[in-house]
């Protein structure tokens, strides 16, 4: 028997249509305990997608889904919301090589709106939508939900102002779970808090009180509020004044009294803004308690909960990043370290709590990040922006136009660059050579190990202008970082293996596989290290004795560092031929990194086929949607 | 005589401060009445300079500046902060090649705290310093100037979000013109007028009076302010709700006022916002009266004012697309165009008359512009999103992740791309190549001339996913587009010229100048249209009978559409030497469009000159700082 039998018999919203109200409560139940048992065995988000159980099912009770669109910001909270569309098998497949996507996408289910995976464009996009919808006269609703973190970032605002002045029939439900997020960042944040703290739960009345026993530090502030009630004025000022509509805080767990508000906000007019309020983790203690920890996981047991972290691992090179910080911080007062929302991501946790007077979360705002680090650095200070490749194209505008044009001592820690893995092409790193390395004064570097890593951060570090390391997401061939801050000189790579006829010229991290290639045809290799300036003294030195180069990197091969080398040839009138290996020209797919590495032929293998003439970092065939396609009668004409 | 006495005998904020209060008001006219013959000599902004003639003394005088930084938002408006920060006599050389930048530059002058040319940066940088000084125990102060339309950027957001909960001394100036600019945008904009009409200006009193003699509708609205003053509540809530201390609005003219209220501000500590209400042109009849047509001129008579356009000359680039945009959007319903704030610039005007429904200005929010325009593709429409080449780079991100990665049918106009002249290297769009030709999915173009402009729009807008078509400032070589929407074949070069030896491969507006060059060495000359996909079916063909390839660019050299060429070489094993002209890896300087170019090399000497090795594209000796050094007793150690 199974554990699901409500769940097991819903495979589509309209399904889940056909059940009353009153089973709704169940179904979350059913839902929450099938999404613990999916993640616990493929890995993935959890804690927000635990929040969101009662809100999917609300959504897709009242509102007529897919004609109606609703646009899930971020995406990793939409887990809930695949398995109610016609995916609830599929999820074994989740975030696997070939398997359901992490986050929503078009191309996956017409459920899918909008594909997500970046912060804060829920609002633009479910806006848009709405727009054009008034321009041919089509009748479908527009939902935008987007998490507190998310409205810290500017894209939000700019969606916000500009709607708030149209005749736009949006619905931005604002899912707050501030409550569970450590540490709060921004204004908005507070004045969220301050909304909460100063009125009354909608929701809070008799039927929802079972539900509210779960969630004592809510049940508690709902008893505050009634207090509090009667001295409060224009609470959701804030939204009003941008023209949205205020409604809330709700509790987002009731999914009763969501259906009911849903039901009534469903058909206003204009732009309305419903503020609820969830718990990250809601309904599993060992999340409930660890929310961040409980973020994204591996593979766990549900009973026992994810195991204490392994000890005596080799790091990984986010955890080389943050010991570096600390190390560097320690001999050099000007250092101060800033991320945008990325504390534990990026490695920054023993820092902010070491240098806490040194430590800077700005919310999800790269572009403030970036320009907030160059006004420091016009003062003195050195500042360390540490992004993820994928959120620095957020910023570049900001990387060009304050830190570079200005030459600012400006070190950028890219962390996740390259091909990222399970989270698939919303967040591969594979475009960051190409956008920097256009840009003057600006040193960019590509570590082959952790150890070289370390030693980037401080040459980076030493730059008196603007400087970037790009790494890996993950551990590396485990070669130990030393405890010293010297610099390497910058722009001079390394011979690695002395050979004939062939240099391998490998950028970053694939430079085992160059190896491992060269051996089998006594190649040289050459472990690039800079991106730029590029060594090209060493390859004038090398075209005398080779007849070819072959670069590797993993990144795009557009403007890549291959094509660094191509102009640097170009430019020293070397006739040396080149054969470049990296990223084709399309988005790559999800699963494991080394997987999709080898799919493009950047593994030792794939290296001596392309040398062979044999193919080279061609695509893995199309990968087909792995939903079920919903049943004719759903399908909107 | 001079008329100028005042003026005249102030180099130096130190010098400004030796004055009585009482004088400032008639130092105040002198400049004006000086800025006005200078902008008229030079071009240059010139309506949002005379709006901050008062502002800008007020905080020389009030803050001990270059000590105390002040941040200029985009800069546009520092002409009287140049004047009085010994530049006053450099002016005559504003904008000039080998002068005055536009914009305020670090290295131009001390008192030039951070350099802008792109909008919203100021509070992040002015956060940075502030937050530099308290770590450093410097007793700087910090304010930054930002107008009501920066305050749309989503980047102003992230700042007074971090800043507002943070214990940080800024002072944020919100220089509020909106009255004078058409039409205005934004829920923030209509929050402001609001305000303004719901509270009495904290400077009407006897005193100002005669100042708002000279600005009607600030006094018109002043008197009505009284009336309403009793029923407010909570002005400036919005700004109080994200951690700011509120003060205003005030009027931006009085500036004895200003005095006063700065001097109120100066020592407080913690985010504070002062809204000052000025009006762009002030004092200037004609500029008052049409502040957009002000906001950037040539040279005019301050006498007679700007001349009546000239008819019937070659249309600009700008015109040739806003004139495509109506064609098209005629025969395709599908068409929406979008904006972030430049309907002027980017030749919107016509459209927004004649489809106001379908024209979409959205502030100065290039992320939310372009992922708008996502949600729009996404439910069917065809949205074109104008932007200069300058600031797309604010919205890469969402070209990546929002459009380009679900391949979506958006077209980009990509005004103002390359050497753009007299703005200098903060407008430069010399990085979209690199930028936009790593993106999958993406088609790439860039005219030779305004017909072919038009055929490129149209091609692009035939694209069932993104496209962009990059052309240049001001006007080509006066080839009338036709009437036709008829798109070109993706992907297909043109040979213009059959010669022999060298091909010279031009992209985009140089044609002219590779035509010039090929006559005297008998190449042949390929326009190339297409950056991406490259015609490399055509590159195949040509080296069979060619002994070179000459790529020629207004670009980046760093992953241009030289190293594009490359590529394609390499992957076709084609061992054609080449030789790629276009910019070199520095930021470029101010100046002429054609010097520059012709500085780089990149005309028909330039060119042959490359041909021959007798050097190519070098960089023109780097441009001294033409600001006076203050007196020693200023500079702050």
């Amino acid at each position: 028997m199974s554990d699901t039998p409500r769940l097991d018999s819903i495979d589509w919203p309209a399904d889940l249509r056909t059940r009353s109200v009153s089973d709704l409560e169940r179904i979350a139940s059913e839902l929450r305990r099938f999404l613990i048992d999916t993640v616990a065995r493929t890995g993935g988000h959890l804690a927000a997608n635990l929040g969101t159980v009662e809100l999917a099912i609300a959504l897709h009770y009242v509102f007529d889904t897919p004609r109606d669109r609703i646009v899930w910001d971020v995406g990793h909270q939409a887990y809930a919301h695949k398995i109610l569309t016609g995916r609830r098998d599929a999820m074994a497949t989740l975030r696997q090589y070939g398997g359901l996507a992490g986050f929503p996408k078009r191309d996956e289910s017409e459920y899918d709106a909008f594909g997500t995976g970046h912060s804060s464009t829920s609002i633009s996009a479910a806006a848009g939508m709405a727009l054009a919808a008034a321009r041919t006269g089509a009748r479908h609703r527009h939902v935008a939900v987007i998490g507190d973190g998310a409205m810290t970032a500017g894209m939000a605002y700019e969606a916000l102002n500009h709607v708030g002045e149209l005749d736009c029939d949006l619905l931005v439900i604002l899912n707050d779970n501030e409550m569970s997020i450590s540490p709060n960042v921004g204004a908005m944040s507070q004045y969220l808090a301050r909304l909460l703290s100063g009125r009354l739960y909608c929701s809070v009345r008799e039927g929802s009180k079972k539900v509210l026993e779960y969630m004592p530090p809510v049940r508690a502030l709902a008893q505050r509020a009634e207090e509090h009630v009667k001295g409060m004025i224009m609470p959701g000022t804030l939204f009003e004044e941008l023209g949205f509509r205020y409604f809330g805080p709700v509790d987002g767990h009731d999914v009763d009294g969501l259906v009911a508000m849903l039901s009534n906000l469903r058909d206003l007019r204009g732009p309305r803004l419903l503020h609820i309020v969830t718990r990250k983790g809601h309904g599993y203690a060992p999340a409930e308690d660890d929310p961040c920890r409980y973020h994204g996981v591996g593979q766990f047991s549900p009973d026992a909960g994810l195991a204490a972290a392994a000890q005596a691992k080799a790091p990984t090179y986010t955890e080389v990043f943050g010991n570096w910080l600390c190390d560097q911080a320690r001999i050099d007062a000007r250092l101060v370290g800033i991320t945008p929302a990325m504390r534990e991501g990026s490695g920054l946790v023993r820092f902010s709590e070491e240098f806490p007077d040194r430590y800077f979360d700005v919310g999800i705002a790269e572009q403030h990040a970036v320009t907030l680090a160059a006004g420091m650095a016009c003062e003195g200070l050195h500042p360390v922006v540490a992004i993820y490749s994928t959120f620095l194209q957020r910023a570049l505008d900001q990387v060009i136009h304050d830190v570079a044009l200005q030459n600012l001592p400006v070190l950028f820690a890219i962390d996740r660059a390259g091909i990222v893995g399970p989270d698939g092409p919303t967040h591969a790193g594979v475009f960051d050579i190409s956008l920097l390395r256009t840009v003057p004064n600006l040193v960019l570097m590509a570590p082959a190990d952790e150890a070289e890593c370390r030693r980037m951060l401080s040459t980076g570090f030493a730059c008196t202008g603007p400087a970037a390391v790009r790494y890996p997401r993950g551990r590396g061939p485990g070669t130990a970082p030393g405890t010293d801050l010297d610099p390497i000189p910058v722009g001079k790579a390394a011979i690695v293996r002395n050979g004939h006829r062939i240099a391998l010229l490998s950028f970053g991290p694939l430079l085992e596989a160059a190896l491992e290639a060269a051996e089998a045809i006594d190649a040289t290799v050459v472990n690039m290290r800079f991106i730029k300036p590029l060594d090209t003294d060493l390859l004038e030195r090398l075209a005398r004795d080779h007849e070819r180069f072959v670069t590797l990197e993993d990144h795009a091969l557009a403007g890549g560092a291959g094509s660094a080398v191509l102009e640097a040839l170009t430019a020293l009138d070397l006739a040396t031929p080149c054969l470049t290996l990296g990223l084709p020209d399309h988005f790559t797919a999800h699963g494991p990194r080394e997987r999709l590495l080898s799919d493009y032929g950047l593994d030792a293998p794939g290296i001596l086929r392309a040398i062979h003439g044999d193919g080279r970092g061609e695509p893995p065939p199309p990968r087909k949607a792995a939903g079920r396609q919903p049943p004719q009668s759903e399908r909107d004409a």
